[in-house]
């Protein structure tokens, strides 16, 4: 029994984390899209009064912006992603606003829980500029938290009932737009902000958005459309742009860009009840002839494709946010599959991989365990997978020289100090190549299994 | 930033592991099957000379024993999966004895490694007594330890020709059994030994058995017929009976019991390249009319049945052991998935559920939190799972009331004393109940994630 002697024995070490704090800054107003106003309060959510816990994102524009969204496909989902996916459903993919809440999931808090979403939804609606096509039901709602426990409802409305659209309560400068996001926080350590600017046939438009996330994040979601329903979520995230794009083109950009982005990141391997990403397009920048045409994949494929490349960027930007700020993460790793005859398959291996604890373990321990990389990559059923193919290569991010481990199913005799130099690192990339079977790859990012990921799980609701 | 700050002031508290020394003790010499010797030696694998590292099991009967085996179903298998396999095919179902090596797992290990394997398989033929039957390759071998490393096979093969099946030094009393079972292990606490009698048709039979197995245990394995071949592997087991069994009966009893048994168990979500179990069914008790023959699916289907059980049953108890001394495990939880329309769908959700990071954090910091439970079970894609008919349940271990924390999709006021009393316990269980969809159900045996876990393995090669 000396060997179990010897673990009580020992004590953990703990790296200090990394701060993050350089990952969020001042943007300037003018890099945010026209025609949008928001804030984030304090309603009481959570306990904390210095802590944000409701925002609130208003499209100014005459008409109902376009929206689409991705939900979780977990079987059991939120009452404010059932509610939203039946707002979006019955108005066609309109909306003008959004409400969140932080601290409190409204998930598996049936009959209840749906009466409060619907509540959010309609206070929110109440702020709204009258224009010529108001209709009910256009807010959409978002809720992240604790599954199981109900919305301080009472307080809630309070909050959203002492904001005003026309008091400037709401605001479209830097400050409003970082009070939002971080109103979407848990237990994120910074608030997710980021904005751009592109051009399609010569006007500039302007996305901005925000997202949260740091635990129970391995999103997989789709479209309203298909027949699923979510519970409890933690990867919530709001996409506005001043483009015009038809609610039809925007959902199917959308899904294109949320498989490769928020589809494509893993915290812990535990997809929430409430994921949600929603995207807004109010069509607020006057072109340069003054007409604003929608962009449609139909009718201006050109058009589409470059907003569709814009968006998945500005959603690949965001996702890695989330990877940077997973519970207790320390390192951020990108991992590339190559070689594959599909998409999904490349898509499922590096998923594998970046989920598997041994690998997250090795990682936060700085070891070059390619061993266990290749132990999930043959865990995956893909039944050209030959062994005798495989290369794995460490890619440090600094540009220097990548350490290949296995070349063509055989290790190479690795320079350990080289490995600790790129495992080191703060960000390095795995890329695992099948041999060239077929041309499709995939790439995941995922971050690390560290002590402070068991400290802050264990103790979540406490 | 003062919540970043307060992480990195926290200090870690790490609970001591529980002693599981309990868990191994010693057996009557009586209650092992008769016919078979073994041994356990340092062969130099290891660094330690105090720890054995290479085990021998030989089967004295003069017949070749039946065999059968279960395989990883990982697409890289390691050198001695792809030769046990082999051989177990060549020999249709036949073999006499089994050579296992800890300390290195001959994975990865190229053309050198089939070469290492079938050189522990030759040099164990070698020990073997002259039969009438006597055959080449009638060894099995498995390995475990780290991927891509070669295997010292001078010391492995000076450690075998140590040894001698005619001089005793293989025998067949408790410490020679212990010997074996302590030659397996590898971040093992304790060796892992059972035995267990029956009776089929008015004859007394044994089984005994080892394994091992503390990390990279989520095994799917299945007969060697399927086409699949594996690579670095964590879980080893070795069951021995001196009953006669077919060896088509013998595979089929196999597959059935590994599916109920070690498929049922998970430690870290992580499927090894190496998993291996071995049955041996040497024929050695003679019946009471002194007849020996051979249990059969078709000829005996009630014989059968009662040996398939009585394997599964004990086949379970090794399994179960796996888990109790999983790295840094400080809990024995059992999933039990009722109400589905098929075994393999309650099989799934128990494996995730099992799996869940964020539940198995909550499990160490004896927290119910219910939702994660929830959200692991909705993210298995079972179309007819209705979220309003869903139950879930903790299950003391001592017998006492159960506390049922979701009834029919709501959420139930919860004791939270109670609740911190039964996750306080060392042995619990969770039941989920899908709500009477369907009549089926399955188990899995799973433990927690603790600072240990992470301090095992992130620096396992070290």
């Amino acid at each position: 029994m000396s060997r179990l002697f010897k673990r009580l024995a020992s004590t953990i070490q703990v790296k200090p984390l990394p701060s993050k704090a350089h990952l969020h800054g001042p943007l300037p107003a003018s890099s945010f899209p026209t025609g949008y106003i928001l804030t984030g309060i304090h309603a009481g959510v959570k306990k904390n009064p210095a802590l944000l816990d409701l925002g609130l994102i208003v499209s100014t524009s005459d008409h109902p912006a376009s929206a689409a969204a991705c939900f979780t496909r977990n079987a059991f989902k939120a009452a404010p992603v059932v509610v939203s996916q039946q707002i979006l459903t019955q108005n066609g993919g309109r909306a003008r606003a959004v409400v969140v809440n932080s601290g409190c999931a409204n998930a598996v808090t049936g009959r209840q829980g749906l009466e409060d979403a619907w509540a959010m939804v309609r206070e929110t609606d109440a702020l709204l500029p009258p224009s010529v096509s108001t209709a009910k039901n256009h807010t959409l709602v978002m809720s992240t938290g604790v599954i199981g426990q109900k919305l301080p409802i009472t307080k809630i409305v309070d909050g959203i009932r002492s904001q005003s659209t026309s008091t400037r309560t709401l605001a479209s400068d830097f400050s409003a737009w970082e009070r939002a996001a971080t109103a979407f926080m848990t237990t994120d350590t910074f608030p997710k902000l980021r904005s751009r600017a592109f051009t399609i046939n010569g006007t500039e438009f302007r996305m901005a958005g925000m997202d949260k996330g740091a635990g129970m994040i391995h999103p997989d979601m789709g479209p309203a459309t298909t027949s699923f329903t979510p519970l409890h979520a933690t990867l919530l995230g709001c996409i506005l742009t001043d483009a015009a794009v038809s609610p039809r083109s925007l959902q199917s950009a959308l899904t294109y860009a949320v498989e490769r982005s928020f589809n494509s990141i893993s915290v812990d391997g535990d997809m929430s009840t409430n994921d949600t990403i929603l995207v807004l397009a109010n069509g607020a920048a006057v072109s340069n002839d003054g007409k604003v045409v929608e962009i449609d994949e139909e009718t201006d494929k050109d058009g589409y494709n470059i907003f569709r490349t814009e968006l998945t960027k500005f959603a690949v930007e965001l996702a890695q946010l989330v990877v940077r700020d997973g519970e207790g993460a320390t390192k951020f790793v990108t991992v590339n599959v190559k070689g594959a005859l599909t998409y999904g398959d490349a898509h499922r291996i590096a998923s594998r991989v970046s989920t598997s604890a041994l690998v997250k373990t090795a990682l936060y321990g700085e070891d070059a365990n390619w061993g266990r990389v290749l132990a999930a990559t043959g865990s995956v059923a893909v039944p050209y997978l030959d062994p005798t193919k495989v290369s794995v290569t460490f890619i440090p991010s600094d540009n220097t020289v990548p350490l290949p481990v296995l070349v063509n199913g055989e290790p190479e005799t690795v320079d350990e100090v080289r490995a600790k130099e790129i495992l080191g690192m703060e960000d390095f990339g795995i890329c695992i190549d099948l041999g060239g079977i077929g041309k499709e790859e995939a790439t995941y990012w995922t971050c690390d299994f560290s002590y402070e990921y068991v400290r802050i799980n264990g103790d979540y609701r406490s």
